[in-house]
């Protein structure tokens, strides 16, 4: 059975089974997330209803077979000090960007997962802009900016290291496990700042104890910089946010790494604080 | 103006105003889609309508400000000639992967865009696998795949090489750009091949030449092991995909990039043929 995504007549996509006999398409009825656990479980066809009559392959733009997504873009290494006190580098010529995966987020209040694999989970605050529109002007790139949220870019050090030889950092393992990132609790609109990129403290306390301390005018790339580094490379959607990286005092530099039980604060002035616990290992 | 994503009793998420003088939360009407541009717009709260009465703060839990995606997950790095050959690089000890942006894929016979920041645009042709449900067993990831298609993980070699020094490859400059991975032209269900991880020879020509040749025989790691390695770093969800590596051949190798008007034509034997032209630079 091949099934195929398509667009008839520049129209909204759809799934559909290709019939190579008869050089036609089967629209699906329904959504991918109803029908294709049922495929997967090896019901086949039957599992499948059409919602239309079949349409000539000629007719039919064959698209990517996955559907759309908002993306999370982290841009990291934006904090001078972060860099040189907590990793030993230098400054970098220009910002680095990385993706990280959906399901890494939490809420604001919810508990931090501490995944089976690392044993040097760390703590990152960061202001998170939220992109509100598809179109970026390069001249206003924060024009496309809705509003402003705290980020905690929760990451685990020794993933990070693991990384091959050649290839770098795991950016990936370090920064996509599950339930780990917080993001919220809410998103301030832009019109609640000032003009241009934000001025805004940020703090981040593990049991009441200051970690982090940073403001977010000590940027190398301020928001609309970053904003514009990351839409030449790869387009923002609508919805997608930006993690803008964090200041020093991480445990990677000073080897206090997060342990199960703690209460991990992480706020940005005018925006809120996030207040998570870290789970139990293997919760 | 603070907005917040929601949820009501273990309820569907949510977006709402959040009213901090009477500790309540108003439900937004309409798709975040649909509103959030006329915010951003400067439309402020007259953009929105309400869908609810108030719900008080305490009912509810606060989640992360996005909305949900599917994932593209490539592992690299995965077919050993493709590794010395190509790039220098020695064995590594595990799999390499990470994410790429949904907006770089396209369909079966879309152009490639040819990026503006690259001089140097190369092929790489994939088995790619696509996961049909949300839970993965570890004693049977393959029973998860949907089936699989074929992709073209195209990269930009200059920009990819232009990562920071100490932090590594910037993959996501050059493997997410925008409208240059070709996936497709279907996915073909897993119950039309043998059990266990696929056999098959993968194939890339560039107007006609054969560039690479091989056999997702030949992987280092196979399908099963691939998913079950990003699973324990990340879940997958119904609907991600994920690339399985390229073999020997590329131009990162070889010094022959692609140019403006290359047919590039990659094949996955029983599944199909992405056929892609190169776009002139800047069309």
């Amino acid at each position: 059975m091949r099934l195929a995504r398509c667009s008839y007549k520049s129209g909204a996509p759809f799934w559909a089974v290709v019939d190579l006999e008869h050089e036609a398409v089967n629209p699906i009825h329904g959504s991918f997330k109803d029908w294709a656990p049922l495929v997967t479980a090896g019901q086949g066809i039957s599992a499948l209803s059409f919602s239309a009559d079949p349409i000539a392959m000629q007719d039919i733009q064959l698209l990517a077979p996955v559907d759309p997504i908002n993306r999370v873009v982290v841009a990291g290494a934006n904090y001078l000090a972060h860099l040189i006190k907590d990793f030993g580098l230098d400054a970098p010529k220009q910002p680095v960007a990385f993706l990280k995966a959906y399901g890494a987020l939490i809420g604001a209040h919810d508990p931090i997962r501490y995944p089976p694999l690392t044993e040097e989970l760390d703590h990152e605050v960061e202001l998170v802009a939220v992109i509100g529109k598809d179109e970026i002007d390069p001249a206003d790139p924060l024009a496309s900016v809705l509003g402003y949220t705290v980020g905690n870019d929760v990451s685990s050090r020794d993933l990070q290291r693991s990384g091959a030889k050649g290839i770098g950092m795991d950016l990936f393992a370090a920064k996509s496990q599950d339930l780990t990132t917080g993001v919220g609790p809410w998103i301030v609109t832009r019109d609640e700042f000032p003009q241009g990129s934000p001025q805004l403290r940020l703090t981040l306390a593990v049991n009441g104890e200051v970690r982090q301390d940073g403001n977010t005018a000590e940027m190398t790339w301020d928001v609309g910089e970053l904003i514009a580094f990351v839409q030449a490379r790869s387009s923002f959607r609508c919805g997608d946010i930006l993690f803008t990286g964090s200041p020093a005092g991480v445990g990677m530099g000073t080897g206090r790494f997060l342990n199960p039980g703690d209460v991990v604060e992480a706020s940005v002035e005018g925006i809120g604080t996030l207040r998570n616990v870290v789970s139990e290992k293997n919760a």
